[in-house]
């Protein structure tokens, strides 16, 4: 099958233990109903991430085995009679619950590659006794994702309770010297706690992809 | 008595409550020197501060009753006969050892205003079990001062567990994208605790001076 | 009650003195209904900051009890048989008219806390005696906000004829090298009055905060 | 004469009615010593600016003409028999003393082009009272240089006063927030007052040229 | 006459020799009347800027003497039996077509203060040999006003070849790199022509009011 | 024939070897109709960049030897028997699909001049191995545009493989931290690769221009 | 033990698996010797980072267990009777020899946490067949650490290859519109391959951390 | 030969035409000479940019056979019986004599590939009529290359007047709003003259190697 101007990444789920999710925004329907197609011929899991709800709708009509997930922009699929059996553990927190679409795309993502997730909600720094309140949730744990936006504390906080790796998200969730999600964004990156790591703003399926790698890893 | 290029506000002790406190970076040694010649004539309290450490020891050696605190960068005097009662509370919080001069340039400034302070060293965010350890330190503060570096995260947690207001004073402690102490700025500019407001960065004496102001008129 | 995603902060009255304000934005309509019956039904004081007119004209017309200051995107409500007697004085100034909507989002907020408040508008300082003509409105304010835009000189004026603690609140009020705030914001950090500290670009709720807590505690 | 790399300008006092200052920063003891002479020979009044000390030792020891003004960095002598009348009136003010260089220089630069200057210092807005104090001496100004750094709040104070062209002169005198001159420059880009207008950061001699031009101009 | 939340500079003429202009963004309709009739009242020649089409229309329909310019979305009217003669002479450039609307709230700013304009349109740097061709229509110019967007390289360029002052002011045209006319902006601050000074991005406004300030004194 | 505030560059073909491209963005229907008759009349080639929709519909109705290009943004037109061969050649790259629209603007840029394109699409660094795939389709390039957004890697790793010329073009591609393709810019301006230079954000004509001149120089 | 003004986070190795790194940079040699003497009497293995060569040679002076590695600016020693085992596997990767020291403190690190360490040097993507002439080197890799500064590049190169997590650390190596790092940094942030996470500019210590907390859990 | 930590790009001549400069900052002497020798060993012209004058000391009295340019920052060296004959033309331009190093760099550059330059200094925008005046030295350039700090014009004039392709270098030569060579940056990036791509702040070396690719090619 051949889709103009698109170079598809035939070998990623050799090279790479996945195969390639589809970037939604700036993609006409056209190219994404071949590229799903194509993927699902293949045998492949499919995830489309950053849909507009327009183009999601427009799929959906036509291939009935897509899922959308409205908050968090994703489409998903499976090829027929797949069956997967999940394993690790990775628990995403959110700072406050406008930080849920990036968060959501995170829990997408983990459940494309087949990792089991948990859910911590609200819990961010101006309200200190809320996280310790939930340390038990965090047991066992490969990794964690923390989404916050604002000043980005939650990360630091997160990482100094936990000993496994911490994947930050910052968000572009604030008004006026947020500038987008660079508060948050330095503050993650300048944390003083050593288990943390960052992904672009707003990159809620690459942190879940990140945190996922590792739990399968660890599951191995 | 009359010092070339500078216009002294003789009025701000009537009309501000405290005299004017001198800012020492990039003024001359003889400029320093008549200033306060004369705020000292004038029966004030006299505090220089960002005063280096070859122009502290040459003005110490020429007016005895000067006291160098190194750390702090500050030079105080007091006038002749003078005493006075300590008032309030203001607590003093570092995140880490690092934000120490900044944190004594504060504490030096409040102790000028009269104000009596205490300090809670190197309770950052990545140890999040030590700020709640120490939190009956804090009973009855009139205004914190948190001094902090790296994400700045701590003026949020310390103003989600007080009900008094917070000063957070962002530090250029850290390297890279830090920049030079904009991520700590920009973190407590986006506090989600509503009690926190900011002032420049490395600013200890104006970080004293606000809580130095809400304590004296708390003890009214 | 059970509010999907959110965790609320139940301690926060007992702990900070005042219920926890609720920011509007990105919040859906079920979210803001679930909250604010909750608090009513606690007996808090009610503060919506940030709402939009489409979700304020949704909830007003199930809660009578709600009313919507529009200029300052607020809803508020009382719960029942609730009587508060006001205390301190806050002196809210605006530089130009452009900045009325922040100022009454900081007006709003004083009366949630039973703070009394003076609105003084339309002083900046390209007309230098429109400012010093009003001073005797200030007597006896516990603190100031001052709300400025464009290049955000009058916090640094505001500092220097009066004692008491200034907040600063920088507008996105301009255009061109403004950047979005961004000129006001540096300037307020930069002010070279000692009594000056800075909350985020349109930061009306959190400046009008920081002002009622010194005015409450002033008047203990 | 003919000086490696430099292509003088030797038609700019036939079209602009100034002779070519000098930027004296990075340029060769040798370039500076060939550009010097040959303007001395052809009859033209020399400024150079920004030359470091040393150089200026060097050239002054070789050229007894040369005068140094250390405080502004900048060298100037005049041809032999030059004879010029002062014309029209520029007030430079300064925000505080560590903004007294560049005033130096924007001076330096007007009695360069034979303008009468007046110096009013250490005027800042955080004490208020000190500019309305000395409004006298801006009598039949033909143009107000205001040198600022921190909040660069001055100029715009200034322009409100007076009926005649500022220029503002943003300084790096600051720290933190300041950005290497950047608060101030967008303070005053940003002026609410209609008659100021800017020149680049601790520009000292483009400002004292503009309001040299202006005032020349003026008294035609 | 009581306009809510606005105080009038009333005493600007005397003081500065012309009235308030007023800044019509953000202003509603209602505000906007009030002011417009307070100053034709008091006999003030009336200039509304920044003003949008609709806003406009609906005050040209109740103030007949209203003169709207929409290219440079600005409001005029004269009072009563007034009369002015014109003088001086300032020369507007434009870089590029797309410049127009900034070059034409500075042609109406001189008009409103009865200064003569003369437009010289699309002389930007890659056509070189455009300006030299037409500098005879500059000859006799009190002040230069030149609006350049993108790399912002004309007023260098026009300066170099002028006697007299240069008012730049970068206008926001452009894409990329450009940053909402920043490039354009440092490039004239950065000017290495001595005659250059600046006003904020798109200030049609203050570019032309600064010009008109120099040619009015000139023409003393 | 006369278009208003427009000085048409009519020197450019002898000057340049080719005559003036039109931007389209922020000119009016009638000046593009205007200016393109005219150059047309002159007989030279036609090319508009930037042209939105409804214009581009609106020109075509009326000149209908205009051509449209949607994706690319264009207008072309050649004059009436007019014949060129093509000389030459580029390999236009693109990193991702959505960088397509940016280079059909270079591949419209380069058919304008007369030189031959070869398109290679969707080769960027995440999947490393195709670009070495496909190698072989540069042979005997004259120079090379690439066109990529996001981190902006490709233009270093296509100049590692070649040895002629590269010109970068960063798009605004991508999302959070790329600051609309600051990422992509900052890439490529510090481009271990010694063959790379760099044209502004989404500026297709200019690289293909760029490439369109190295190649017809090639050709000579 | 008391070492003033330092707040130890005895309980880490409990609660995160491994003790506190020492942060050495800003701190007193008394602090450092206190710290690693606690340190040590607990049993503690011992890294300080950050250290400069004055206050290392100091320290190895009186502590002759103390191992000083010039290039990575880090101090390490063990407890008396330490024995550890090596797990996993993390490959470090540099794009060029100057990004060296930035690479040898994250293979300190990880030597410190007991990770075996494989080093691939020079492969930055300019010379595009250096990497993947040796992938066979990365075979079984836990994680693999990419130290890269210009365009910071590599990390998206190397995770297109691979499948493992790829922690991207940008240094501060360049010039110009590097910008101290921040080019490397967005690139990386902005990387296209999904397996890629970030941290601080120069933090090799960090970057370490994390691969070893990954590859210490896959070898559980 | 193999030097610890370098991976030699032993096949970039046959690859590139051109053998590998070798960036000196950051590298030590050793790994300098040992660079350098294998250079010469395999008969390759050598060309190491950025070095210091200390290193290029050292080395040149190790290995006779190099010359070092001081103003440059380069060495060179040939090996035995190298010939080559000079091919192209290629025009350095610089807008002030600040700009001369990195112009040296980029003629350096050029003579080491082997093609003929011309220099044309001091030439920048405020003196206008200086470049037209020497345009004749520009007859048959292959390309020029157009090295300017402050506001970075000259590209774009130099642009408009040649037919040929410009590489504009932004210095870092300015101060103040110059931000290191930014506005330079800028400018040059968003230059309305279609001919002009644009390298690294202070990037001598690479736009002189871009310069000398596209004359190598011409002369071909």
């Amino acid at each position: 099958m051949d889709i103009p101007a698109v170079t598809l990444d035939h070998d990623r789920t050799r090279r790479c233990g996945f195969p390639e999710a589809i970037f939604g925004e700036g993609k006409s329907l056209a190219t994404l109903r071949g590229i799903i197609a194509e993927q699902l011929a293949r045998g492949d899991e499919v995830l489309v991430t950053r849909v507009c709800a327009e183009t999601a709708a427009a799929l959906c009509a036509e291939l009935p085995e897509l899922r959308h997930t409205e908050l968090a922009r994703t489409l998903r699929a499976s090829p027929q009679n797949a069956t997967r059996k999940t394993v690790g553990k990775v628990v995403i927190v959110t700072a406050g619950t406008t930080d849920l679409p990036v968060a959501e795309e995170a829990r997408e993502t983990l459940e494309w590659m087949g990792v089991a997730t948990t859910m911590v909600h609200d819990v961010g720094v101006a309200g200190p006794h809320r996280l310790p309140a939930r340390l038990a949730e965090f047991a066992g744990a490969d990794a964690v994702v923390v989404v916050a936006g604002m000043e980005g504390a939650l990360p630091s906080v997160v990482g100094g309770y936990l000993p496994c790796p911490i994947i930050g998200v910052p968000t572009s969730v604030g008004y006026g010297a947020n500038f987008g999600g660079l508060s948050a964004l330095l503050s993650m990156l300048n944390s003083c706690a050593a288990n943390v790591a960052v992904v672009n703003i707003d990159a809620g399926f690459k942190a879940g992809y990140m945190a996922g790698l590792i739990a399968t890893r660890s599951g191995r």
